[in-house]
């Protein structure tokens, strides 16, 4: 296994390979893009999105190509929280969310991009080095195409360390998955100006600058995460010991066997009696449309509206497009514990009901607290009243902005209290971060608010 | 790892420790259960079918009680294979099929169950300990509880080795899923006179009689092949020399690494655009319905019907249903070839329209002769003429017989002409034994046919 994290958190300083092989800092690099790249949002009625239309008959919101995404109904029949309908973005294509890997100096290095996309409440944010739907790469669009794609598809040139399909919201999207893949290169790589080469060490760093490390980015970065830790010299800090010990599959103990792990999620899965169904958006129960947005009465969950944006590093430089707006700030938290001097994370098998099978394994509280104040999760007071020197990760991040406006997550880890139970509720499981993040191999065990915490969980190390 | 069937294989002999816990041979017991329980199956008109009706508007033929499962239509759309509609069983619960494993002087044994199902063309077959859908085990039907059950669920009793969801056929499913489980006993299990303790070598032997062992019992054995092979002393036998090592992860060389054929499943299922979905059955195209069947204009698929019971072992005694009854006998076949010493199998990437997730890895052939002639796969010929010396397993076994009525599978294991290339199509792969049965601890990676072929391989070790 070809260990990138490892060599990279030894190798990288401050005069950093990153730099040399794109001639300048990081940040200056950021600043100039920032400088460079002119875009604009703007959100307008639907009435002036072009090519789109609301359907006769099921008053679905679709593109008149067929293609890209239609925002239509889910409707939810659960044993345990009662049943509803609400609209969701359908999206059936599989997109490519590729990332190039390559050494410079023995030291592995992201080709990031710096890209604009219209939900980003600060315009550009950092992407893999491909983030593309198959409309995108298949041009439905009519843009220009996309840049290193032939590095992922057809002719690739490398050697695919990572290649999953991994869900994405589950509240928000109809069994959506996206291709995530990191493909290893050896020869040259023309560099376009939005693109840097980034070291592992340093991409996991930015994940502490709120809204930079774009969501993409961290599904990624947390599918590779199987590559392994540094077995570092932490003997000064517990935590960070304690952490390089639950990446080693041969350090220390377990609470729980993979066989065990395994069997409680088909336990989970086959307990779980929510019945999901895609409708009409007319047949949509509690929601409503006005000119300017769809919404719910009242007014707690998200609303779907329209945007013009104009951006200059894009494959189509004007285009309107629906968006689904949040409310407000989602949470998203794993709570951690050493046992046997080996990190654990409590673990959540969560139904949600846009999600393929369902159930998946989440963060251990999960959800907007000024809506639903942690309504069904049981540990928020432990994540939401830690003391600060119990914080571990504490940031702020976006979601897609390709689909969704201004969607914020905050994104906290979080150590136990001493007294914390190693027993805890059927729902919830200890892992080891290894037990995790091997399951990362296989399509559809992890959820996304989960692999971005792994990707946060990282930048501890 | 508990190596079941490596103690079996060394311990197994004609004064069988399963004759000594169950007090006759097995054929005895066997012939003496025929004689003792009297089943009778007749098929009926739809109108005498009682509690089922073809609902108003859709025309589903579902149960009045909401429960058991409904007869709708599936409408399925591809870029390859043109597009249709067909009837389809929806079945959403997740029922059990589970095995109990105990150690008699040493020797794993499988405690088997002789069942009734109205579809099993000779009445009998040998089922696991537990097969009962969640409408058995919540008593829908009024009937008496499911024997063993407590041993699965709720105040499980012993180690679950294995406990996974597999699917099943998806040309006549929708999303069907199992709860596959070997569960682990020490402490005395009482013993019905419809179950017997079965070695699992002598098990795996029953599978070259035609019609006895049931599809629930081949895929629970599959799904615990993981336990891993005698390394025996095959010396004089290459082929099952080269068997064993396939079992061996760590004997001779592979193809293809596990990354490599994850890579390559996912691959296969990012290019595949199908699309399906569940309609009402007056929408399906094509089909008519009688008093006595719902079947297609060319009478090439298959036809719902529906059938009286009456069996004197089962939780209700009597009873009707509809069940689906294929036209012909089908084919599935792996072709086998040794690589540096290991034998690989041929498995191809192959989309189903009632799998949850389309595409599964499934035998190198799988097809119904008579009417679709292999059209669709690539090796038909080196299968279906492969002289016999070169087959090395070729039994007629029945598909489950609760929903299928005399559905009959001829299942091969062909070894391949030496000169057969290892280059083979872009959805199809090589594949040492232990590469797919490592799949196996993961939901929806195998279809219901391969695990059929794999527990049948195991028999020739």
């Amino acid at each position: 296994m070809w260990r990138a994290d490892a060599d990279a958190a030894r190798s990288d300083g401050p005069a950093t390979a990153a730099a040399s092989y794109a001639g300048t800092d990081f940040h200056e690099w950021w600043e100039e893009r920032h400088r460079v790249v002119r875009s604009s949002v703007e959100t307008v009625p639907f009435e002036e999105l072009e090519g789109w239309k609301f359907e006769e008959g099921t008053e679905n919101l679709v593109h008149e190509s067929g293609a890209f995404f239609t925002v239509q109904g889910m409707r939810i029949r659960t044993e345990d929280r009662g049943s509803w309908s609400q609209p969701v973005i359908n999206q059936p294509e599989i997109g490519i969310l590729g990332m190039l890997v390559k050494e410079f100096d023995g030291v592995p290095h992201y080709l990031v991009q710096a890209k604009v996309e219209p939900g980003n409440l600060n315009g550009l944010q950092l992407s893999p080095t491909v983030q593309a739907t198959r409309s995108n790469f298949t041009r439905v669009h009519g843009g220009a195409g996309t840049r290193y794609l032939e590095y992922f598809r057809g002719g690739r040139r490398g050697e695919a360390l990572v290649d999953v399909l991994q869900s994405e919201q589950g509240s928000w999207f109809w069994h959506k998955r996206n291709r995530n893949m990191v493909v290893r290169v050896t020869d040259e790589v023309p560099l376009h100006e939005d693109f840097r080469w980034v070291s592992s060490h340093q991409l996991h760093g930015l994940l502490t600058e709120p809204h930079l490390v774009n969501m993409d980015t961290r599904t990624v970065l947390a599918c590779s995460a199987y590559t392994g830790p540094p077995r570092g010299d932490h003997g000064d800090d517990p935590y960070a010991d304690a952490l390089a010990r639950s990446y080693d599959a041969t350090a220390g103990a377990r609470l729980h066997t993979r066989g065990e792990i395994l069997s409680w999620f088909t336990d989970m899965r086959t307990r779980c009696g929510w019945r999901t169904e895609l409708i009409p958006l007319s047949d949509v129960k509690g929601w409503s449309r006005s000119r300017e947005a769809i919404e719910d009465d009242e007014r707690r969950r998200f609303r779907i509206i329209g945007v013009r944006v104009k951006a200059d590093n894009r494959e189509v430089r004007q285009w309107t497009q629906p968006l689904l707006a949040p409310t407000t700030t989602a949470l998203a938290a794993f709570l951690t514990k050493p046992v046997d001097g080996v990190l654990h994370l409590l673990v959540r098998a969560r139904p949600e009901p846009g999600v393929l099978d369902t159930v998946e394994m989440g963060p251990t509280v999960q959800c907007v607290p000024e809506t639903d104040g942690g309504a069904h999760e049981p540990f928020y007071e432990d994540v939401a009243r830690a003391g600060a020197q119990r914080v571990r990760f504490d940031t702020t991040l976006s979601e897609e902005g390709g689909r969704f406006y201004h969607a914020r997550t905050r994104y906290l880890i979080v150590e136990a209290d001493e007294d914390f139970p190693v027993e805890v509720p059927d729902d919830h499981r200890w892992m080891a971060v290894h037990q995790l993040t091997d399951l990362l191999r296989h399509k559809h065990y992890v959820n996304i608010e989960a692999r971005s915490l792994l990707a946060c969980l990282h930048s501890l190390r």
